[in-house]
């Protein structure tokens, strides 16, 4: 990719940013780290979830496609919030998932995606990688702490009231991980030129 | 990375895997990738899991230091193998993971390693990229099947039987369909030079 591509991309990667945040589409715990990567020359970010708790409804494992979401919350929970979604399910798995922030980062270079990818991980986003090395170069990231159960089938919850309560405190405590680790990051980024 | 430096690392890690294999310590259900990938001019395998179901009791969430395995099956369980290793459980949190396989693949140039990853994809290893760029160029194939729940505390089951069946079923598809997708990718692999 040469340097008008890159400046190419990252202007329209821009500008979908500044719409998103017209839409308030963009979650604000993570619009800092947005902003900082933003402002190294070198890189751009292009899509981006702050972490979140699911309830997702899925007729098979591994087939996203026929899942419906049923609930989708970017903060901790409680767990009457679990149930009262979960009162919409209908027919297949329900699953309870945790997960943790996701980033999509365009590099000029290898050795930027590289160093970025070093730095993230330092920050505790362990599953970051360099995904595509192709025409353009495109980072993830992203880090392990996670949460996959399936608590139901057929719009019943298998699980007692106890177990339920303890799956929230788990998935509460994935994100509130992922809070820490993007203050780190943050921080961290403000001193990335000096490490080039 | 210069082809010298490449051939000493493909000399090494071929090593190394004689040596796991004459320690049994190499998934029978992956060795055919293995060989598969070691036989195309360019990459060698370093490390490789063909999928497992894993019973772990962790004192905090992500403190992986901590962690203590109870049980690890690299094939399809019943309840009651799970049950009999959790009797073994002590002080924290008991966790049932099935993880689809992961393999580390390390490539002789970039090029080569884009498409490796592509391939993987192609056959529904989604969660595969280019993990290092720097003085080894380093592939990680992963699919995203799984499932991570927390089943019990300090020693006690929190699940009823039925729900454990449930989580065990479950488990045991990770591992069938990643069987499945080895075996797709085993036959690409076999017609990986018509693609270069």
């Amino acid at each position: 990719m040469n340097k008008k591509e890159y400046l190419d991309a990252k202007e329209s990667a821009l500008k979908s940013l500044e719409d998103a945040y017209s839409k308030q589409k963009v979650d604000k715990e993570i619009s800092q780290i947005l902003e900082s990567i933003n402002k190294i020359e070198g890189f751009y970010t292009s899509s981006s979830c702050a972490g979140r708790i699911v309830l997702l409804e899925i007729p098979q494992i591994g087939d996203k496609r026929g899942a419906t979401f049923l609930g989708i919350w970017h903060r901790t929970i409680e767990s009457k919030e679990l149930t009262a979604a979960a009162t919409k399910a209908t027919v297949g798995l329900l699953w309870l998932l945790a997960q943790a922030p996701i980033l999509h980062v365009g590099a000029l270079t290898l050795e930027l995606a590289d160093k970025m990818v070093k730095t993230a991980i330092s920050c505790g986003f362990k599953n970051s990688a360099v995904k595509s090395t192709g025409k353009r170069i495109v980072i993830e990231i992203c880090s392990t702490e996670r949460l996959d159960a399936p608590i139901g089938r057929d719009g019943t919850l298998f699980c007692k009231e106890e177990y339920l309560s303890l799956l929230v405190e788990i998935s509460n405590e994935v994100i509130e991980r992922s809070r820490k680790k993007i203050g780190r990051f943050v921080k961290k980024l403000g001193k990335f030129d000096d490490f080039l």
